[in-house]
């Protein structure tokens, strides 16, 4: 399959439900080079996934088998920085936050718009994350 | 694992009734690289798989988990081309057609008994198979 | 290294001068998984390319060696299909064309318009290219 | 998630309880390059698992799903070699030896104190294992 | 490119000349997943080698860098075991053998007319060197 | 190659003064999975290393290329926490600090002594760090 296809691919899987997607360089018989593409869905959208891999990949077959996911409870805040808003991500396991990360997106916008560099950003948010919560 | 034994385990493991067999790079306990063995069998093969496996690979275990396949439905036809008749093989989804593929055996003989490249007749079928399915 | 942040490197390194860019999964010393990030730069834009790497990622250190680049000759033409015009990128070795070739945006913007899949749209292309070069 | 952190995660994955864990090179959305960290674990001990990737590692999200483990009986006994004695480990399906391997660590050890090559070592022990299977 | 082509591409590379081929799953921009193709060989058959690449792949574009190859001296000699004759490949650095090795093909014909194990042939020739290089 | 060899090896080339060495997974002809072993080493210390990959590995050859080697300047400092002294590391691009990471080691150990997630330790490091930096 032509690789600049995979892109669309993807973003079509997201638009038609998938919870994630993600491809394993894998070697298949005869010592054939591919891709293994893997798709985490919902029982209710796995008709519309199903539709989209026959139509526009060139699988003809696919493997199911069930899968119980345990995801982290987030919520999300807005941190002020000198540079503006940044989203932060906060992640809790058994009501401790295990993790508190700046959105990407948002840290490369500022690197952007101020022409530094990202590590910039983030060592910012970073700084100021620690101050919030020493707090 | 020596690794031409590849090649001839694959070629066992087809014939005692594999439905695919696939590779994946891993990194194994205290960063050792390894190859993952992917097999898929019907389970009145698993035993003969099984054996296989144990008494032809240094594997020393198995992991199993149940899977379900869905296939498109294929039909094969001959075309005619100037080098000669090369089978394609149909998929079909929701009774549509959806891939059209010549077989790569087919066209790696054309390709070698005529001296041209292969990229050559996969054109000269491909053209042969718009004018076909145009009808 | 976030991963997120992969693509806006690589994004400064093509604004940068890079010819092209690419990363290959290693396994570093202790084991420990890493990505090889490969760019390939003219002389000139060394330097950029350089402050752009210890600047925007973790690195500490990069190897450089020289490499002769040999490129197909390319040319570029509209082909009109029944969803609009198309860009096709053809590509020559000595004088005679191997490869033509639809360039990928155009066909994921009229799946996109059209609804229909890529696939559709290439084998339409597909299909009008192969008319064209008979001619 | 920093590629040092991968040794320190694995050894607290196993004092917990974990049969198996390895790591599979992937590619997230949006292209990004990931490590795919794969646990064998029993149900008693899933919820220490999941506590410890939790805690430690960057991840958010778990998939589970249940395996079969198939594993060969094995045996351990003591070679005496000119090197002193390293243990073998055979390994028996369907009740015959389908393999015998002597332990890494001992052969490792003996190539240090010994200031040989550790090829040399396994082809010590190689021969003597020829030798008793022999009997 | 169709991953069934590399096979075929492959011996046409070592068919004319190439000392080594071998292909390493890379990540290009935008996250698109590839191989990437290295070819080892000598100036003399450089040009034969560019004509095959781009007459038979999809590349584009080759880059190209000198290599020093420095190779074991090897010899063949013949090994009577119980199940016919197997040739040995001995390996030599500085005057030591450090490697001998019995050929795959041999092995897997050998499995193949006695319907055993190929480990087990590997076992009844390592037993048979051990003695013969005791000698 | 027995995969267990792999860390021994690299402990012997470091010894015998590799700069680096990593690993790459690679298909090799035939379709042979295989790993690929790279070395940085001064000029000075190739022969060693020659040395190790042809007494210690089952490799028989090796390509040789030369590379210049571009390094951050680096400095190192005791940084007090609260669960006693952590080595950072800072390098610098032309005088700028552009990274400053404490050592992965003594992290573990202090996570091991005190019995918390090796994440809170680095939490820890990182805040005080952005308060050092900010004297």
């Amino acid at each position: 399959m032509n690789p600049e296809i995979y892109s669309y691919i993807e973003e079509k899987l997201f638009e038609a439900g998938a919870l994630d997607v993600y491809k394993t360089p894998i070697i298949m018989k005869k010592g054939r080079p591919a891709i293994k593409l893997s798709i985490l869905v919902n029982s209710e959208h796995e008709e519309d996934i199903e539709k989209i891999i026959f139509e526009e990949t060139t699988s003809i077959g696919i493997r199911k088998f069930g899968v119980k996911k345990v995801m982290l409870k987030r919520n999300f805040f807005k941190l002020n920085t000198k540079y503006g808003a940044v989203t932060i991500k906060n992640s809790y396991f058994n009501g401790k936050m295990v993790s508190c990360k700046p959105e990407f997106e948002d840290c490369r916008r500022i690197a952007h718009e101020n022409n530094i560099a990202i590590k910039e950003v983030y060592r910012e948010v970073s700084k100021l994350m620690e101050e919030y919560n020493d707090k």
